[in-house]
């Protein structure tokens, strides 16, 4: 028998059943009425549970096993049998049964979360958490890992990265960040952002995230852009990536850098040879790369002074309101700091405070030097270090977020690795192409989509984020590209 | 074991299988971006043959088999048991090489035809359709039946009709439809549509489309309402049914009475017990009863005078440059007949006549009383006879409609059965609530859909169609009911 093909084989039927999950998922939170949730729940649960079970299949199993003795297999080939081998020794890891028990506990964890949340009472929702970490410990366990119970569950995300390495990432970002802010906010004067209060009808903000989705290349023939309350990016076949966005009526950026983020997503997703999905190649080099193609998108480009000058005509002309603003006005506009309770809503200079914060109670929720009930309150102190503010209630804090009521501990750190690697990548960028910031105040993004396919894009989960970085930058992942883009621009707009 | 358990099992499975394909085949007549297509078909594909397994799986079958040896089933139970087990025998009749081999032939017909009817050139897809029709032949004798090869397949559609019935409703409606056309049109008066000639921009069609749905009581919680190129609904769950629609700038009417047929439907779906999904009863009573109800809600009530005196002031503030047409006005141009080559186009009166023709051809291919290679001029003489016009090229004759390329013969005899069902059904009605016509003529839809739900919509498909009339109507299904709607109504508005 030909151990390629039938290892493809198995491949491509998950391959179509990951498709069919994320299209029903996608619906779920764009089209589907409401009271066809019950049917949708169900059947997401057959398909993926069916996905599961050929994930560890017998089959698969003999073939990675054959295929991992080779060393004839090309590039692509090689890293396919890596990831697919890696996620079925994980997925065969933890028995079924503790599995299916953990994923009913985790059903109910979300509803209580949710009320939790809507009657911001934290102790709702303690018993369940505290069901989730004791799971998640479980799993780390199961998996196995060399130092830390937290790099087994890390590894599925940013595969390679350690908390020990984290630390080290994080502790002079910290250092540095939180002086900076201070300052900032302190002695530097504040953009005026007065001019932007006011009602955006949803209609033109929609037609704009469209337009500027087509601007910097997104394929309308090979994707859509629908209304949720969520945004995110779906990837349901290759030729079908998809961008959800939601708009405030009285915030005209939230909806825009909303389709420049997700736009990046989807830009990474477009840009994967199509070859690489029946591979099972086309998640990205990690959780932590693809937040970078979103993060550089929306932050590095859209947020930057160039782009302002291409997209205030076509702001101004969506909202005539505006038109006594200038370029610069509203780039500084856009570049607003804040100290939020709230990560969502926070901007670049606080965004990584809050995942800090994060990591440091999710590590010690797990190594026990920490208790589930004592969060409220870890949480409120620990904000008050990093971003200088205490949450009024428990829904503005701990509850905040829905990751921790489905077990994903371990997550988080992407969103922060994300921001490390755009800013990282940026600077190479700007030192590959030193017209970049002409090319996109004349709204020409071809050059840089070029480069980042080139660069990134096309090799999708190829590499490893660790190589994929040095391949990219010749440097291992530091956090002082960050800090020096932070500084520079903040500076300068708040006149320090 | 519980037989009954593992039964329902099986069809739960079966449902979700159901629900996941009827979403993306949803989804690729709606949203779908076209660099999506290839692994949609082939999704689609996967799950269709997975649930095809399904249904004649050998457990499936032990099941049926002694739940038909049962007579303690309640009368939804027998009526699963019933549906199920016929499409379990109709589908293990074939044997699979032989049905894989005829999708392969299906797929490459239906693109010959795509392209002969492009060319309008018949001679392109002729060796298609002579091998679609000797598939069509081999399944009849695989099916079996009692007197013509043409009844088994008309079973898949229209549960207990025989083409010796169909022949006698036709015969009578033939007789008396083609002289009444040609007397409505050289003696009598036709409607003013010329105050509909205009541009009627897109956005308002679709928002009286809505504004319809709601109206007559299409639930947008258990659906919703897209654009498509060749209207649809679609049930993809209890509790998810949704209409697609399409809008013509240059024809206001076009979307409406889309938007009302399909409604029909769906509210026939939506009215449906939810307990009935589990049991595979939810397809309705057959084709044609589901027809019915697309038909009523789009003729009997949306072409009626009634309607108009109720919708005209919404139909003007969506389009006042229309504000000088009356009710009655607007009645008459709803019910315009002419002699059209095409049949989705035709009216009230014409559109029987398209489908006895193509009734007359499809037997006679079966029976081999005519070829293939002969339809076009078959077609054209058939045409002049039944409608009294001779179609000037393939494509506006017999390439007009896909079903054949498809192999679907015996299916166009349901549109027909929908028109006399919705008279017959609709005459009950009227005598039902004498009431009825006030009410809609001041939009008070709630009395005609508690009534047809009552009748109709909870029963699913317990009922076979010959059963389900007679409960309704006290009557088996009659071509009278329609020829005396016809004749009264047309005689009036053209002034016979």
């Amino acid at each position: 028998v030909d151990t390629w093909k039938v290892y493809v084989d198995v491949l491509k039927e998950l391959g179509k059943l990951n498709s069919a999950i994320a299209l029903l998922s996608w619906d779920e939170e764009t089209h589907m009425p409401k009271k066809g949730l019950t049917l949708r729940a169900e059947t997401i649960g057959k398909l993926s549970r069916t996905a599961f079970e050929l994930s560890i299949s017998d089959e698969l199993g003999r073939c990675i096993e054959e295929l991992e003795k080779r060393d004839d297999l090309s590039e692509d080939k090689a890293a396919s049998v890596r990831i697919v081998g890696k996620r079925y020794r994980r997925n065969k890891a933890v028995p079924p049964d503790l599995f299916e028990e953990f994923t009913i506990a985790q059903s109910k964890s979300q509803a209580a979360w949710g009320e939790a949340r809507e009657a911001s009472d934290f102790a709702l929702f303690c018993p369940h958490l505290e069901k989730m970490v004791d799971y998640t410990r479980q799993f780390a366990e199961l998996y196995g890992y060399q130092e830390s119970p937290y790099d087994a569950l890390l590894e599925r995300y940013e595969s390679g990265m350690t908390s020990a390495r984290l630390h080290a990432i994080i502790e002079p970002l910290r250092e540095r960040l939180v002086p900076f802010l201070d300052r900032l906010l302190i002695d530097g004067t504040p953009p005026d952002t007065s001019a932007l209060d006011g009602r955006f009808p949803v209609d033109a903000q929609r037609a704009l995230a469209r337009t500027i989705l087509e601007r910097i290349g997104y394929d309308f023939d090979a994707g859509a852009l629908d209304d949720t309350l969520h945004p995110f990016t779906s990837q349901i076949a290759p030729g079908d990536v998809r961008v959800t966005n939601r708009y405030l009526e009285t915030n005209p950026l939230s909806g825009l850098f909303g389709a420049l983020h997700e736009g990046g997503h989807a830009l990474y997703d477009q840009g994967m040879g199509d070859d690489l999905y029946d591979l099972q190649l086309t998640d990205g080099a990690s959780y932590g790369f693809h937040e970078s193609q979103s993060r550089l998108v929306e932050n590095q480009i859209g947020r930057s002074e160039p782009f302002w000058t291409f997209f205030r005509p076509v702001f101004i002309e969506a909202y005539p309101a505006l038109s006594n603003l200038s370029a610069e006005a509203l780039y500084r506009a856009a570049n607003h700091v804040s100290r939020s309770p709230i990560r969502v809503e926070a901007d670049e200079v606080t965004y990584n405070l809050h995942i800090m914060l994060r990591f440091e109670l999710e590590t010690k929720l797990l190594d026990g030097s920490i208790q589930v009930a004592n969060l409220p309150t870890l949480w409120n102190d620990a904000m008050d270090r990093y971003v200088g503010l205490t949450p009024t209630s428990d829904a503005a804090g701990v509850l905040q977020d829905v990751h921790w009521s489905h077990g994903l501990i371990g997550y988080f750190p992407s969103y922060m690795l994300g921001n490390l690697y755009a800013a990282q990548i940026s600077r190479t960028l700007r030192e590959d192409i030193p017209a970049l910031d002409e090319q996109i105040a004349r709204g020409d993004f071809a050059p840089l989509l070029d480069w980042l396919r080139d660069k990134i894009h096309r090799f999708g989960g190829i590499y490893e984020p660790g190589e994929l970085i040095v391949r990219v930058t010749g440097q291992e992942l530091s956090p002082e590209p960050f800090l020096a883009y932070i500084f520079d621009k903040y500076s300068k707009i708040y006149g320090l």
